[in-house]
C-alpha cells in the first residue's frame, strides 16, 4: 500500500513549488500517493482553514506543509488543523519561522526551517509576475546545488520508510544553514563545496536587503533600488552555485541519487555508470 | 466578488509551478480567489478523477488544468470531467498536445500550447532529485525571459477581466511558439528578442533529444549521453535568456507588468519610474 | 610518390574552408599533393563545368568537392564531370545533400554529409561581410570540437592510404550525426560530449530558422528577426563547443592527433607528452 | 560584364579561407566573376608557379595573392608572374612580409598586410587538425570584428570599382594596424573599440610567442608550453572581439554593411531599418 | 605651498594600500605633500608608536590612519599620539571599528569606518601570500566600483581644500554603507547601481565567515571550509562590480573625476569626451 | 631577534602595494620586523632622499626600494642612500629599469625587475582614481597568480634567512619573464601554466599601449581611445589569470605556501590537508 502524503501550500516560498516532485523526479514511484492543495499567493487564515479540510480529507499518513514565515496565524491555523485531525506533520518554512520552533515542537510537528530560501522583493514598483518567476528560477537553482533540497526530501522519505514500515514517523527538527544544507549537497570539490556554501549565504543575506526594502524604507526610489540589488544578489547565488556545479560535471563525480521504484535512492557518480 | 480559479495539475511542466503566482505575484490582488490541487508526480485516470472532484467543490468560475501530453487519458479525463461541470476550462500543456487541439477545440475547452515546454530527461541513469529540479529552473528561467508566461497569464486574465465583468470568458486557443512569445516578452532590444527567440528555439528542441533518448534509444549508454546533452541545451538555453534581459537591463529598458490590487496591470521600463 | 588530391569548392560551406589544411596543419606532410580550385560565392553549372575541367586538369588521384545542397545542378554537374573523368570522388555537402544520397551512391562517389553545416541567414537586411564571417567562425569551432571535421579529414586519410598502396579507395558514405561526431570528437569528459552534442543539435536546428527565414518568410522585420535569432544559435553552439573543449583542458585530457611527415596520424593526451 | 577575380593562395594565413567571400557575401554579385586556385598547405616555388599558371589562364583583371610570409620565394613567385603576366595584383600577408614592402612596391603589386594575423604555434606536440582549426576560427573572429576584414574588402572592391569604369585600379598599400584597422571596423562605442583595439594588440602578440616557440626554442617541453600560451592568447583575443561586438548589439547600432547585387555597399545601424 | 598629509598605516585593510594615490593618481599634483609610514603586518602598540613618531616628524597638516578594527590598543595609540600632537587626523577602519565612533568623535578625530572592507580568512591552512593578494585584488575592485574609495578621497580632498584656504579642517564622520558608497560611485544605469549595492553587500557579509571561521570555529576542516566559501563570496562581489561598471561602459556612460595639477576634482562622461 | 626590513616605496608600481604582506600575509611571524616609508605618487630626488633618511633610521639590515622605471633620479637616490648606508638593498622595478641593470650590479645591489608590472594609462582624459585603482586590482591579479609575485617575496626571503643566520645576504639578480615568473606559480594544470603565461604577456605588452599613448601620440582623442585599449587588455590578463587559478581549483590542486610563525613556508595541494 502506498503511503499518502498531503501537501498544504500556502503563499510561496523557494522550496515549495517543486517539493512533490523531489519525492518522485520521474514520476515512477509506487510507493507513495500524494496530493497537494494550495490557495495560490493568498495564506490568511481562512485559506488555511480550507487547504486543511480539503488535504484531511485525503486522509494523509503524513501532511507537509509550506508557507514564508510559519509563525503567521494563517500557517499556524494550518498545521494546527492537520496536527489536530492526528496527522503526522511537518513544517518547511523560511528564517522567520525560526520564532516558531518551540511552537511548532509543542506541538508535536516537524520542521524544515531553510535559511536561505529569502523573502522575494515584494515591491510593486519592482516585482512582476516576471522578475516573481526569475526570482523563483535563481533560488531553486541555489536550493538545488547547495544541498537544501536534498535535506528536504531526505528528511520527509525518512518519515514515509518509517510509515511504510508501519512505524510512527520521527518527524524532522532541521535548520538548514549552510553546513547543514552543504553536508548534503553530494558535491565532491572542495572548492565547489566553498562556492556552494559562498551561494547559500549570499542568498541568505538577500532577505536582509528585501525586508529593509519592503518593511522599514519608506521612499520609493530607495527601496526599489534596494530591492533590485536584492534579485541581483539572488541572480549571482544562482551563478555560482551553477559554477559549483559545472566543477563537478569536469571531473565527472556528479553525485546523482535517483528514486527507484521502491522509493530507494539509489546513487552514482560517474555520468556512465548505472545507479546502485 | 473576487473570481474563484481553480488550478487542476497533473504531473509536471515548466508552465505550472509558478503559475497561480504568475496572476498574483505579490499576494494583492483582490480580485481573484484561487485554488490548486494536484496529484504530484502522477497523471493516472483515478488521480485525474480525484482532483477534479476537488477542483469541482471548489466550485471555480474559471479552471486551470495543466498536464504533459493532454492527449493521455488523465489529463483528458480531468477536462472532461471540468467541462462536464460546466465550469469554463483553460488546457495548458506541452508540444505533444498539439494532437489533442481538436478535441480541446470541440470539449469547448481552451488550450495554451507551450511549444518550448520541453519534455525532461527522465531517465533513471540521469535524472535525480536535483536534476530535475535544475532543468526546471532552466526550464522556468527561458520561458519567463522569451514570453511564453506572459502570454499564460495574460490569456488567464483576459478570461478573469470577462468573468468580473459577468461576461462568459472567451478562452484562448493560442500555440505559443517562437515569434508568438517573443511578441509577449516586452523585450525591448532586438539583439535581445534575437537572443529569446534563440533560447526559445534551444529549448523547443530539448525535446527531440529527451524524446529520442527517453522512447527510442535502447542501449542506456546512449540514451544516458543524449538525455544528458539535452539538459545541457536547457541550462545554455537558460543562459542566453539571461543574455537577453541583462541587454534590457543595459539600457535601463526592462519592461515591468505588476499588478495592482485589482487586478489591472501596470507598465512601466525605467527602473525608478512608476509603473502606470 | 605523393597522392594528388583536387579540392573542388562551389560556394560556402562551413566544412569547406579550412578542409585541405586539416590534411597537412603543419604543412610538413610529404605524402600529398593538394590543389583547389573555386569559384567563390558561386555555384552555377557554369562555374561547376569550369572548376572540374581546371581539377581534371591536375590529374588527381581523388577529388573532394563541396558545396551547399548537393542536389543542385552546379555541384551536381561537378560531380559529374570529375566521375566521368575516373577520378575517386567524396562530396561533402549539408543536410539538404540527403537528398542526394541515392543519386551519388549509383554515381560512384562517396559522401559526406554534415548535419550541423547549417545555412547561413541569407538576407541582405542582416548578413553583410561581418556576419557572414563571424557566422562562419562560430561554425568551424563547432564543427571542430564536436568531431565533425575529424570525420572529415579521417576519411580523407583513409582514401589517402589506399591509394598510397596501390589499392582502389574505399570512399566513405557517412551522414554526420550527432553521435558520429561525437564518436570522433576525442572528447574524454562525458559531460564535454554531452555539451558537445548539445552544441552540434544546437547547430543543425540553426538550418530551421535560416531556411524559414530565408525561403518561407516575406515580412523582412520577421525574416530579420528571425535569421538574427539563427546566428544567436550558432555564437551559443560555438561558446558550448568551446566549453566542451576547456572542461578536457581542466584534466589535461585532451586529444591530439597530428600527421607526421609521412601523414601518418600520432596521438597523445597529456600537454607535455610526446605524440605517438 | 563582370569584372574578373583571380585569388592565389599559398599557405595558409587567416585572411585567406573566407577572402573572395567577404566580396561576395550572399552570392547575389552580378559585377565580379571570381576563381581561386591554391596548392594548399604548401607554398614551394612550383607550387606557385602552377597555381600562378591557372590563375593566369583565367584572365583575370585582377588578381589578389595571399600567403604567409610574403618575402618567402614561393610567394614571391606567385606575384611576379602574375605581375609578369600584366594583371596587377594584390598582395596580402602577414607581419613579416613588412620586410618586402619594397620590393611589392618596386614590383607595382599593391599590398595589405595585417598585423594582427599572427602565425600560429606550428609545432608537432601542439598542433593537430583541431588545433589548427580552433586557432583560424579565434583568429577570424578577432580580423573580423577589429575591422581587418574590411579593410580587405573595401580595398579590393575600390580595385574592382575603377576596373568596371575601365580605370587601371589604384593598388593599395596599407599597413593594417591597429589604428587602421579599428578606423574600418564601423565600431560605435568607444570601449568596443577599445576592446577591439586590445583584441588586435593581442593577436597581433601571438606572432611573438609562435616564433620563438618555433624558431628560437629547442627543448620541446618549452616551446609546447609557450605555443600553447600563444593559442591561449588569441582565445582571448577573440572573446575580447566578441565583447566589443555584443556592447553594439545593446545599444543596436551594429554597422551592418552589406553589397547589394551590383557589388555597391550599403549601410544600416539598427537590425530592424533596411540598409541604404 | 602644498598641504602636507602623513599617512599612518597599522596591518592592513582593503581600504589601505592604493589610499594615498587615489588623491595624486597621475602624480601631477602640486597642492599636497605625502608621507606614508607602516609598520607592515603587524600593529602592536609600539609599532604604533613608532609609526606615530616617524609621521610626527613630518609635521603634517593632515594625519590619516589605517587599521583594522580601530578599537585595538595599537590604532588607539597611532591616533592618540597624532591628535596629541595637534595634528587633524582622520581614522579609516572596518566595521568592528563601529564600536570606537565615539571615542574617536570625543578625540576630535574624523572618522570614515568602510563596512564593505572585510576581513581576510586568515588561517594557516588557507591564506597564503597568493590567497592574500587575491582576496585583496578582489576587494579593491569591490571597494572601488561600489564607490566607497570615491568617498574616501573625497572626504580627504575636502579636508586638503579648507587647510589650503587656512581653514579647520571639517573631518568626516561617515559610516560607509551600502547607500552611501553608491552615491558616491557615479554609476549611471540603475541596474549597474543595484549591482554594485548587492555586491558592496555581498563584501560586507564576507567578514560574517570570516570571523566565524577565525574566532569561532574550531576544527580545522571546518574553518577552512568556511573561509575558503568567504574569498569566493570575495571574489564574486568582484566580478558583480566589474559586470556594473561593463553596464556603464556599455552606455559610454562611465563616470570619470580626475583631478587636475591644483587638485580639483574635472568630471566627464563620454569617454572622447575632455574632463572639465 | 628579528630581522629588520626597510621598504622604501617611491611612487607606484604592481609590485608595490602588497609587498610587504607577502611576507607576511597572517601578520603571525616573529622573525621579521617591518617599516615601509613612501613619498606616495611623488619621486623625486627630494623625495627619495627623506624617505631613505627615515628608513636609515630604522637600521634595516635589509632594504627593499620600489619605484617605476629605477634608471630615474629619484629612484637612483633612494638606493644610492641605502647602499651608502652599509644596508644590503634590492630594487624592485619594472621593465625600464632593465637599462639600469648595469648600475644596479655595479652598486652591489640586487635587482628584481618585473616585466609584467607594465605602466598606467596616465592620461588626464582617462585616468581618474577610479580607473587607477581598478588597474592596479588587475595588475595584482595577474602578478600573484602568474607568479611574479612568488619570485619577489621568495627571494626576500631567502635574504631573510641568510640574515638570520648571521650571514651576508645573497642578493637577487632576476629579471622576472614570463617562464621565470610561471616556474614560480605553483600552478599545476598546463592549461592554466599557458593560460597564465598568456596572462602575462598581455600584461607585459600592455605597456606598449601605454608608453605610445602616453608619451609618443599627441592628439588627445588618440591617446585616450589607446590607454583605455591598454586598460581592457590589463582587465583580459586578469582574467585570464583567474581562469588559470580556477582550472587548479577544479582539480583540488592549488598550490599554497603560507608562512608560519617562524618564517618558514610551508606546503599543500589539497584544500583539506593541512600545510607541512
Amino acid at each position: 500500500m502506498a503511503v499518502r502524503i498531503g501537501f498544504g501550500k500556502l503563499g510561496n516560498i523557494g522550496s515549495a513549488p517543486l517539493l512533490e516532485f523531489l519525492l518522485d523526479e520521474r514520476a515512477e514511484r509506487k510507493d507513495i500517493e500524494v496530493r497537494v492543495v494550495s490557495s495560490g499567493a493568498k495564506m490568511g487564515v481562512d485559506h488555511a482553514a480550507d487547504v486543511a479540510q480539503k488535504l484531511v480529507e485525503f486522509k494523509p499518513e503524513l501532511a507537509v506543509v509550506t508557507s514564508p514565515n510559519a509563525t503567521l496565524p494563517g500557517p499556524t491555523k494550518l498545521r494546527e488543523i492537520l496536527i489536530g485531525a492526528g496527522i503526522p506533520t511537518i513544517v518547511i518554512s523560511d528564517s522567520p519561522a525560526k520564532k516558531a520552533i518551540q511552537d511548532i515542537e509543542k506541538s508535536g510537528a516537524g520542521y524544515l526551517i531553510v535559511e536561505a530560501d529569502s523573502m522575494i522583493g515584494a515591491r510593486r514598483e519592482f516585482l512582476d509576475p516576471t522578475e516573481m518567476s526569475l526570482f523563483n528560477a535563481d533560488l531553486i537553482k541555489v536550493l538545488t546545488v547547495t544541498g537544501a533540497f536534498n535535506v528536504l526530501w531526505q528528511e520527509i522519505d525518512k518519515a514515509i520508510q518509517s510509515l511504510r514500515k508501519g512505524e510512527a514517523p520521527v518527524l524532522p527538527k532541521v535548520l538548514v544553514n549552510k553546513e547543514r544544507a552543504i553536508e548534503s549537497s553530494g558535491l565532491h570539490n572542495p572548492y565547489g563545496r566553498a562556492k556552494a556554501i559562498a551561494a547559500y549565504e549570499i542568498a541568505r543575506r538577500v532577505a536582509d536587503l528585501t525586508v529593509e526594502g519592503c518593511f522599514v524604507m519608506k521612499e520609493w526610489e530607495r527601496y526599489t533600488q534596494v530591492v533590485s540589488a536584492a534579485h541581483e544578489m539572488m541572480r549571482e547565488a544562482a551563478r555560482l552555485a551553477d559554477e559549483a556545479r559545472e566543477i563537478d560535471k569536469a571531473e565527472d563525480m556528479v553525485f546523482r541519487t535517483p528514486h527507484n521504484n521502491e522509493g530507494a535512492v539509489l546513487q552514482k557518480r560517474k555520468l556512465l555508470d548505472k545507479p546502485s
